[in-house]
């Protein structure tokens, strides 16, 4: 039974960019002692991490612990991750060696967590439904994309919508969603690479647009001719600013994400507010746990869409990575240099 | 009769600051023959001309008109303007001279205008309602601050309220609508100096701060303790950023206006967006054109507040400057200089 553990900890919160060496490296791998396991307790080793783009804002030095959604990661505390870990050892009634649970696992390969914090996990290989699913499209992503383009910004079937990072895990979700459940008019994918927007048209775009490419500006004015009722935004920074350009009058934002900020400190961000004014757009942020009431009736929705085929789960919807612990840290960048396609996960190895 | 009338064109749309004088300058003042008066037409003396930030949108350098809420400003035509005309020849029979009218009289010392364009205007002297009050608390400013307020924002007695340009036209009137008409549970104003603040918080605010103060952000963070339910915007640029800091969780922002932008080309603004994400901040844009199926509910409702001492319209409500024609395009940017408290009005002598 494992009496150690190593562990990931936040040593020097960023202010832009991440350090993964160096004296000031962001995070640093130390060992630790396990606590013993109490009753309603259990022992469980980390399988699977996600990797979230919000882990970032999670650790941004100085963070007011007031103005976020969830407690910041304290300086020398394991850094905060969700994950897919293994019963090794329970002391707990409803749980036995070898199930699986979601919780809140954090970079660290063993823990020893309350049992009520353990969510079981119930993989359906029939439909196709594997553990990891349970971290993207059937997990928090999947419930995101799906409450701020149908809940927040009320997307129906006669909108055109926009949605960047529409690649990754929340805007590929994004786009099934708007394109097999809502029934969109036309929706117009954002991505990385030609590749990406390729795989985003299979998944139901009318047409993807690849942001680093020369033309991306004139592609996307091209694109959204006669402009558009909704933007799912998962990106801020220039895309946004451009979006508000190309928004409908009384056009709808999803302010879901803003991964081109997370990294850049207190960079100004934006030209064209008086868009926003002048074409009296709504812009509404969003974040994923007020979804909580609603989550059951949401999850409901999207596995029926997994088995009904509306939305797909391939190989090609997750990014699996197969990491040693020493890497962590190096897996989840991948974030930030569009290393995924789908969700980023990290397959402890 | 006159058979010519002076007028200020547009000749240089701007991209940034606007030049008074100079092979450049943005405007230029001309002569030109009037048309004959035709059936249902009369001939109108511009007396008042109503000065708008919003004005110096109308006019910038390739604005795309599908873009703003009416027609741009052509080059070398006459600088849009509302006003308060006297009519000196009518041949349009519900209209006689003398009869004072609010239309689009422009930056022009007489014009020719179709009758069905021209609303006569009925002060009350005992009310101390005047003529000029229909180009602002009784006007356009008076429905843009309610609107916005009450319709877009939905502003209710249990919300604190924070609005910029408090000591302006529009702000002013969101000031006293808030504290006598909403009842708000408490008013904070922004304004330019602090002998505005104190006519501020003679209207009802709570409290007001000068923005100009090197302690403006201390004292919005104390002033703002706790976060604020809504922000009324008349500036955007830094005070926005500022707000977004400063917004409870689920917090709404009316974004009225940007005076602080109009002037500086493509400036980049905004560096605390995470906010929006992270406290589910809603902003609307709005445009009090909009309003105008409730005009008249509106237009009564802020009469009944006139009538019942709730809204004041003093001498200090109003900036009236008496201007030489040659001074219009001077006296208008005052706007942009802080140079007025309440409505600033161009009294043409
Ligand atoms: N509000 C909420 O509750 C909530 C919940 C989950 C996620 N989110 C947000 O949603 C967004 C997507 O998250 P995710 O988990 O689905 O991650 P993801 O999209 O799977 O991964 C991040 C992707 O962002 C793109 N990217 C990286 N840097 C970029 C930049 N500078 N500009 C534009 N795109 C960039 C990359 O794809 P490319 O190759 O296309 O660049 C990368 O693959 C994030 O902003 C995240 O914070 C919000
Ligand atoms: N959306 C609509 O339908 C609508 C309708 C009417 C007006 N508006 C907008 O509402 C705002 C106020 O318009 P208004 O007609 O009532 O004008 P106003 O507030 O009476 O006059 C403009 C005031 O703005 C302030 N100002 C100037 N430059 C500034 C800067 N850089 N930063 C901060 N404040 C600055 C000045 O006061 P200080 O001394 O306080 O600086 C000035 O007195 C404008 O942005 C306008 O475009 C919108």
């Amino acid at each position: 039974m494992a009496s150690q553990t190593r562990q990931w900890l936040l040593t020097n919160p960023p202010v832009a960019d991440i350090k993964l060496s160096g004296d000031d490296a962001t995070f640093s791998l130390v060992t630790k002692e396990l606590p013993p396991v109490g009753p309603n307790q259990a022992l469980v080793k980390t399988l699977y991490l996600s990797n979230d783009p919000a882990q970032r804002t999670w650790i941004q030095k100085d963070q007011d612990p007031e103005r976020l959604y969830l407690p910041p990661v304290q300086k020398d505390t394991p850094m905060k991750a969700f994950g897919i870990c293994e019963v090794v050892q329970s002391e707990a009634e409803n749980l036995k060696k070898g199930d699986l649970v979601l919780t809140e696992a954090n970079w660290t390969e063993y823990s020893v967590q309350d049992a009520a914090a353990l969510r079981p996990v119930q993989p359906d290989p029939e439909h196709g439904i594997k553990p990891t699913h349970f971290l993207g499209s059937l997990g928090f992503t999947g419930m995101t994309a799906y409450w701020g383009l149908v809940d927040v910004v009320r997307t129906t079937a006669s909108d055109t919508v926009v949605v960047s990072g529409a690649a990754g895990a929340t805007g590929s979700m994004v786009v099934q969603i708007a394109k097999h459940l809502v029934g969109c008019k036309r929706i117009i994918g954002i991505a990385g690479s030609d590749e990406k927007c390729r795989w985003v048209e299979s998944l139901g775009a009318d047409t993807c647009i690849n942001y680093k490419s020369k033309s991306f500006k004139e592609d996307l004015i091209k694109a959204t001719e006669g402009y558009v009722e909704v933007y799912y935004d998962n990106v801020g920074g220039e895309i946004l600013d451009l979006m508000l350009t190309r928004m409908k009058r009384h056009g709808r934002i999803a302010a879901c994400g803003a991964i081109s900020n997370y990294n850049n400190g207190n960079e100004k961000q934006i030209s064209n507010w008086n868009e926003v004014i002048f074409n009296r757009i709504e812009i509404r942020g969003l974040i994923v746990l007020d979804a909580m009431p609603k989550m059951g009736e949401i999850m409901e929705t999207l596995s029926k869409g997994v088995k009904d085929g509306k939305i797909k789960m391939t190989e090609e919807s997750e990014t699996i990575v197969k990491s040693k612990f020493e890497d962590i840290p190096s897996t989840w960048m991948m974030l930030f240099q569009g290393g995924n396609q789908g969700k980023l996960i990290t397959q402890l190895v």
